[in-house]
């Protein structure tokens, strides 16, 4: 049997080239090939410049690459290359089906390591000046997506925490806000909506619940939605 | 009225000094001052040799430093120089008291910018190579912290999200424990705890809810405490 490569999943981050990690960014230089997500962003991809480079994710318009058909590349990158960087859009561990990729990797012996992103959620707090968290105010955070995706399509209860993410919220939103009002939270709890999170074209949206329950207009990139009473703006802010 | 300098509220990350992002450890290098955290390790600091070092953490069994001591010290260091980094430990919109920060900077008209770092749970999920979301089985995770601060005496209710994970949670994550399992949830719930998350010293321990609820040995560092049925061992992991 051949010598198989090491793989690294690798968080890329929201998207600013700079927001990865100094040991992803590390990784990048050295690596001999990279396997990219959609939502990594080119910037980033100037980060390795020596590798050779496989877009394994949507291209205008289609949909994703089959889950399997990203597992089959990667064990045979992993045949062919010492060091193979598999760069996920945000943290690799949240949202980002590392388990289905871990298991073909384990199951074939191959030797994964993982390196964490900035999760969306964090950045986009960054970005909006808004912490998710706040001293007597809010002290749990939940992050989750849509809940009705194709393997899901019952609605689970929303999270029961301070303040709420939703993460790929775009079309989503105006349900979860309906809901939320519904469960008896009131129409002004601030929203703060961030799309195309740290990259050139980013916009911020500050909302309360009620106007989010009509609806968002349609944005041309991924919209991540936070709700919660830490999200009010401050005075001087 | 002198020109005041800008503040960066920098993420450090979860210890490891590679964990930091590109941008962050860009701006320690070209900082004129660094207030730190007792969360943030000495190897981070060796990225800004050129900058003046303040310790606004805590110092062998004393308490913090309080909040509005170190607000004065930002203020006045606004006022002598020109790049300021406050580096926390982690990310610091996540259980950071940003807000605090915030609007004391805002207060006194100093310009601020923000900087995600990687938060302990997306580290800790990379370390213990446990995914917190899973296709089918978790997607909604809460990050929170123990009940019991003297801000918020009474209990409140726990997240209901597929996967939990308290912060700092050594002390209290057996009452967590205990009340997950009045609330029903299988004894044979998968625990994972991750102390001193990517640090030299990094223990990863893997039990079930019911050994949780016998309490944790006591530690040396900041426990991570992860619960949910994305937890579980994969086969050949």
């Amino acid at each position: 049997m051949p010598e198989l490569g090491k793989v690294y999943l690798v968080g890329a981050g929201p998207g600013a080239a700079d927001l990865i990690t100094v040991r992803g960014a590390r990784l990048l230089a050295q690596a001999d090939v990279v396997l990219y997500d959609a939502l990594v962003t080119p910037d980033m991809l100037d980060l390795c410049p020596q590798a050779k480079l496989i877009s394994v994710g949507k291209r205008s318009g289609q949909r994703s690459m089959a889950q399997t058909i990203i597992n089959e590349q990667l064990l045979e990158c992993a045949t062919k290359f010492k060091l193979i960087v598999r760069l996920k859009g945000g943290d690799p561990m949240l949202f980002g089906r590392a388990d289905e990729e871990l298991r073909a990797l384990e199951g074939a012996g191959v030797e994964v390591e993982i390196v964490p992103g900035i999760t969306t959620a964090v950045a986009a707090a960054a970005a909006s000046k808004q912490p998710l968290t706040k001293r007597g105010v809010a002290r749990s955070v939940a992050f989750f997506t849509s809940s009705t995706a194709p393997d899901h399509p019952e609605h689970p209860a929303l999270p029961k925490t301070d303040t709420l993410v939703q993460y790929m919220g775009g079309r989503e939103a105006a349900a979860t806000a309906q809901r939320l009002l519904a469960e008896g939270r009131r129409p002004e709890l601030p929203v703060v909506v961030v799309e195309n999170c740290s990259r050139a074209d980013e916009r911020i949206l500050r909302l309360t619940l009620s106007d989010l329950a009509h609806g968002l207009e349609p944005g041309h990139g991924p919209v991540l939605v936070m709700l919660g009473e830490a999200l009010a703006k401050r005075e001087h802010q």
